[in-house]
């Protein structure tokens, strides 16, 4: 039975420094009617990333900022409840840019159909959909990983870090996670096979860095920016290659981040320094999604995920990004 | 006539910020005599390069430190006046790493002959040299300039700065160049046809960057570094390049140099940093020699070149990079 009314999360303030529970507010709103051509999709999963604190700014960058007032919108999983389209059809699942709501309407072309039987549908938003796709080039066409190569990754438990460093894995280089508790470096090494892993909150990082990195570092993929970057920007060696996917360290910073010039570090080690967005793959998604799940069924690729569950409690998932709450992909599930 | 003594300069102090002086010494020594196999090099050009800064300091980098109390050496043309190997002459000119002195001796292997006919010999330390091919990989192979980009150089009218901003000319680019003084903005736009130079000492350098790039930045040729950095970066284009080749403003700091961090621009606008060395492409020099001489000969390039006399004036010359006193190659002609 379809609800009467359709609960949505609006952005009521714009957030200085970590964002409040105050910033968001739950209203209610008639339920979506589809038009001729359109879906009226259930919201089943919704995804809360770290970039979208950006769009939270009232600032143009790659994407436009959020609005206030507005429904907050993002990667969502839907469930077809009513098609008035041709090729998707009742029951079927599909991934797409949708309102943090109960209820969307699109037409075909805004979302994309997703297959239940090939992994859990909620994977489309984590080792099967953005961040498995941001992990596979950002690692494998930025940083190009070659054998018996050491890689830091910082944010290593996380949606992304989490799938880079399996990647690095089969790649066969030695693969060192940065994370936040002594829980998540268990993880790193017990369930995904790091070589090393650091909790940056209980070490003296450019001690323990040293003695995981024996060889130097040859990569980092970086997740996460500031103090953390310095430590591991300390021991690149010469051609080093710095895949930089993330600064989510700095995003809820009120001014301008200072810290040491890298410049000189670059220079004298031939090092390069890449930022990029999955959206430049967009011509090599297929590619990238053929390979992770090929992967995934080789069970060469394991993915965690840390679910809220509630509408409600979407803020508080998104919120809990910045505290390091979540293992692997932070997803929240809608009735 | 040959001297009796060899004149040659020794480091006799570390410099702690920008040296001085005091930190050089001219001493005399035996003149040195050819074995079987060497040749006796009277010093014709002496290069003095702002990355000789970070060899005075007592700390591993890319090349070994200067010694104290040895002789300091360099990129140095010099005449052979006596020969006792096979394929060098008495009469040829030689480029090679040698010291800062009246008389060298070096066997065939240790140096390269060039030929007078072609330029002459003092170019084989700036446009036909290191610093020319400098430039060449720099542009082309790190930042890959295309037709209609905005190119900025800081450093424009230095020995590197000068070539590329040339280069990119011939590629079709926008080319604005920074600079220190009028005098060398003028050479810029008039002789070497820049489309803009900007002098930073008296201007607000990010609104004469902004007026001089209507489209933003392409790529950025970095020489300089520190606060000239700050004012180019906030205006790279996506997909923007950086090219690091010196960070000239930095190379006299004391504490570890800091600044806004980077990586937030970077990220945001799919932007990439390169640090380079000249060394890294040895295998392709002669391809590059190949070019910047035939340009050269069909006056697509100019050079200028800054000439100190006297060996007992390059510590003078050298510390007068820092300054800003050279336009174009700063050399010193011995004898």
């Amino acid at each position: 039975m379809l609800q009467q009314v359709n609960r949505q999360i609006i952005l009521v303030e714009r957030p200085i420094g970590i964002p409040g529970e105050s910033c968001f507010k739950l209203v209610t709103s008639e339920m979506p009617k589809p038009m001729e051509g359109h879906l009226l999709l259930k919201t089943r999963f919704i995804s809360v990333d770290p970039y979208m604190r950006g769009r939270m700014n009232d600032k143009k960058s790659y994407v436009p900022p959020f609005q206030l007032n507005e429904v907050l919108n993002g990667a969502v999983v839907g469930e077809v409840v009513e098609s008035k389209s041709n090729n998707i059809i009742k029951g079927n699942y599909v991934i797409g840019n949708l309102g943090w709501q109960d209820y969307s309407v699109a037409t075909e072309k805004e979302v994309r159909k997703i297959n239940p039987e090939n992994a859990p549908v909620s994977t489309a938003l984590g080792v099967l959909g953005m961040p498995g796709l941001t992990a596979y080039f950002g690692l494998l066409d930025v940083a190009k990983p070659k054998l018996n190569e050491t890689i830091v990754i910082s944010g290593a438990a996380g949606a992304v870090g989490s799938i880079v460093g399996q990647i690095a894995k089969i790649h066969g280089c030695r693969v060192v996670g940065i994370t936040g508790s002594d829980k998540k470096t268990k993880y790193l090494i017990d369930e995904l096979g790091f070589d090393a892993a650091i909790n940056y909150k209980t070490s003296n990082l450019v001690k323990a860095l040293n003695e995981a990195c024996p060889n130097g570092v040859d990569i980092y993929f970086d997740n996460v920016g500031g103090d953390i970057s310095d430590a591991v920007l300390s021991l690149i060696n010469n051609h080093a290659r710095i895949s930089l996917c993330g600064q989510i360290s700095l995003y809820n910073g009120i001014q301008t981040p200072i810290g040491p010039r890298i410049e000189p570090l670059l220079l004298t080690h031939s090092a390069f320094m890449k930022g990029f967005l999955v959206h430049n793959y967009a011509d090599r998604f297929e590619e990238g999604s053929i390979q992770l799940a090929h992967w995934l069924r080789e069970k060469k690729l394991k993915y965690a995920e840390t679910v809220t569950d509630g509408l409600e409690n979407t803020p508080k998932a998104f919120i809990g990004l910045f505290n390091g709450d979540n293992i692997g992909k932070q997803i929240v599930k809608v009735a």
